[in-house]
């Protein structure tokens, strides 16, 4: 049937249409997975032909769809790294219509679990981005519970779909490039431990070297959280020690600044006495004098895509498997790097 | 009456309570506008009494209080002085409960206001937080109309609360300690010309010019928008120019920064040849070289005072009458200002 005039359509309205109950349309619209698949389908239908729009809170849920995403994010989102991603992030989702909810975990203690998986569970939200790869658990139910479609970015959480830059290979690649400029000790300036990204990061370059053979020097600094701070105070540990390094190589941008201004302030030229070599490519790694070799992450890519991926995800008919997808970072070599200095051999 | 026993409360129990109809509760609870303020009160009243919790949608409409408060940003949300903000805003508000939905208006077409003014009517939201002057208006409906609790931060908007900081008092304050420092040419690094901030800190240092009598130049430079790059392309203007200015005051510290560093890699001296004073305090000033004198705002304080004035707007029984709150800067001089150099006259 069609509805007649101009009035709105009514919930009877879209019953009839769909051949259902009321109560049959309500549920297929609040909580659709409890409405058989066929009967969900018919209902969908029926309320797109006749433009069915209940009251404003209702109209969230029409066929759960609260153009709504989550974005999980953990201490570090204020970073000019994160910053640019979310930016990425931002542009892709509103250009769909969508809206951004921020949930920083910066306190990890039960509330705030409780608070993403309560969340989850709202019909509220059409998907989530996480931004780390904490797994909130709460009340026996994780977020993944809730079935809704998830993406993991810039860090891999199994049983998402996961955007990821190829930064095993970039780490790699710098080490063999900083061979190549005869340097045979490098300091490494870490992320905390427990990082996915410094996990990634460390690891190749650990395997690299395993791999490089023997006669070689690598250095794991103590401490590590990817600040501006730690890199100044990696700086005078360093100063303090026996500066066996000729090359640093730091888990973040902030850290290799932080270090880079600090040696200079005492008088070790940069990269006559020493190369630094930072991650991420944020934009103040342009302004640093020397400027920052670093490795360039696509940040606003990563954000565009991970949006992308999330958005196609919502709009499949059925959950798709988990994807995952690899961007390619670059390698940019300038100002803060360049050959080893002459050593006088110390016997 | 009592709900018996310990099935959950439906809609008809809280109208029973509240002695209403049905269809004025869910009125009451989706368009409370549109119910007289006794009524609604009575059905608040039956819905705290019974414990109304209705499907998950509906119970964000409950109260009308959905514990999410909006945050309207422009471009430049992702710049560091703006995320140290945001980070402010998000502990506080996440601490009492409630969650973040960003919008970012970088897109100012129709659309977007059209999506805001939606957004403010929609009662998915318990307030707002401006992070601009923006003022979005569709379909004759502006962001006031929805009546909801608005705070404007770190620019005033009419009719909201505004948390401020003293940045004319500050910048008056800066220029007379450049005056003591034997300063008499000033070039001023501008934000976009509509800026509120820009309007602020560029209109007291002209009127503090003005006041300071003749003798004095104040240049502003040609266009602005607060970037490294533009910092970049200023210095590259100011070098090319002939270099009467012996101090720069920029509209904020990335423009200081792309300023210092493009000046010192064409043989400048800071600050023995130029002073260069920055604007906000973030934390990279704090790693230039020499570090950057900075007008320090206080970032993550004045995002944790706008959620504060939020919350206790929301709480309200009434709309209170729009407050100011006026966070203090600090004039921090250190590195890159010193006294003017003599210069030869040159006749």
């Amino acid at each position: 049937m069609d509805v007649k005039d101009n009035r709105a359509a009514r919930i009877g309205d879209v019953a009839r249409e769909a051949g259902v109950s009321t109560a049959t349309v309500s549920r297929a619209l609040a909580s659709p997975e409890q409405v058989r698949p066929e009967l969900r389908a018919r209902v969908r239908a029926a309320v797109a032909k006749l433009g069915y729009t209940p009251n404003a809170a209702a109209r969230q849920l029409r066929v759960k769809r609260s153009r709504t995403v989550l974005v999980v994010t953990r201490k570090r989102w204020s970073a000019p790294f994160f910053a640019e991603v979310l930016r990425g992030l931002d542009a892709e989702l509103s250009a769909a219509g969508y809206a951004m909810v921020l949930a920083n975990m910066d306190s990890e203690g039960q509330d705030r679990s409780r608070q993403l998986v309560d969340m989850m569970f709202s019909g509220t939200i059409d998907g989530a981005v996480f931004l780390s790869d904490f797994v909130a658990v709460a009340d026996g139910r994780s977020v993944f519970d809730a079935g809704l479609p998830l993406v993991s970015l810039c860090a891999a959480m199994e049983g998402t779909h996961a955007v990821l830059t190829d930064e095993d290979v970039c780490m790699e690649r710098a080490l063999h490039q900083l061979f190549a400029l005869g340097h045979r000790d490098i300091l490494y300036l870490p992320g905390p431990a427990e990082n996915y990204n410094e996990i990634v990061r460390w690891g190749a370059l650990a395997r690299a070297f395993e791999a490089a053979g023997p006669g070689l020097g690598l250095t794991r600094a103590e401490g590590g959280d990817f600040s501006l701070d730690y890199g100044a105070a990696a700086a005078r540990a360093f100063l303090a020690s026996e500066r066996r390094a000729t090359a640093v190589m730091a888990v973040s941008d902030e850290s290799a600044i932080g270090f880079l201004n600090t040696v200079q302030d005492a008088g070790i030229g940069v990269p006559d006495d020493l190369s630094v070599l930072g991650f991420d490519g944020i934009e103040f790694a342009d302004f640093c004098r020397p400027t920052l070799s670093t490795i360039r992450q696509p940040r606003f890519e990563l954000g565009r895509t991970g949006a992308r991926v999330l958005l196609a995800a919502i709009d499949a008919d059925a959950p798709p498997a988990p994807t995952r997808h690899v961007l390619h970072n670059i390698l940019d070599l300038r100002g803060s790097t360049g050959p080893a200095p002459r050593r006088l051999e110390t016997s």
